[in-house]
């Protein structure tokens, strides 16, 4: 039986920002990096301060998550419940990229004074099918920031 | 003797942004899209509210160029520089995607008033080789704004 992806095989790759009189360029994924699976899509997936969207978990999609602008608190957990939960903040100051495996459930919190900006590169493209969903409070996570 | 891209070869296809509670979700590409040419990098250019960054010409990248944030005006002409200039303003209020064919230079200018967001889907990852450059004021274009 294969073995579940826990919440330690989630990789963080910090990017470069570069500075460029007129506005800044900023890395997220080439085709030779660390975590790319190949190109599915990619689609936008904006979170007002202090939003909540949660809880989701894909089957078959690995996700490369990275915040060019803005501030976002992730939290996993895994598919057998018997994890810890894991939280990774990225963004402009924490300029990385998350590389999530199938199989884990996520949420996450805007922490940018307005709107942050999640960009997913996903191996396959949108499938409602492939995803399932639990409302927010199906998952005792304590949501508030100390 | 292959044909050079015109500017009129540029593909402007409208894109969905759905209304989710806590922020809204906007496509950009999926590897079945009108425009996808193989996947070779993600990156992100900002663009300061009336800056200009020009001119640029990618001799074997396609590009795939969204603005999740803001608004920007490219200018693109054809390396012949027989051809009129072509100017495509898209963003938040014009949410579209541009497919840019190799061998058109092009240039833009942040018409958002805080940074907007370039993001760049392209078939090749970036090569300081593959593009070439030249000074802003080498091209008679009037960037002035009605």
């Amino acid at each position: 039986m294969k073995k579940l992806p826990s919440v330690n095989d989630i990789i963080i790759t910090e990017l470069s920002r570069i500075p460029v009189l007129g506005g800044d360029v900023q890395h997220a994924l080439k085709n030779t990096d660390l975590g790319f699976q190949g190109f599915g899509e990619v689609y936008f997936s904006r979170v007002n301060f202090k939003k909540i969207k949660a809880w989701k978990m894909h089957k078959e999609m690995t996700l490369n998550l990275v915040v060019p602008v803005g501030k976002v608190r992730f939290v996993f957990f895994s598919r057998s419940l018997s994890g810890p939960f894991r939280t990774e903040t990225i963004g402009e100051d924490s300029y990385s990229r998350l590389t999530v495996p199938p199989c884990l459930w996520f949420g996450f919190i805007g922490l940018g004074q307005t709107d942050s900006l999640v960009v997913n590169i996903a191996n396959i493209p949108h499938d409602p099918e492939e995803s399932v969903s639990k409302d927010i409070d199906k998952i005792p996570f304590n949501w508030s920031l100390e």
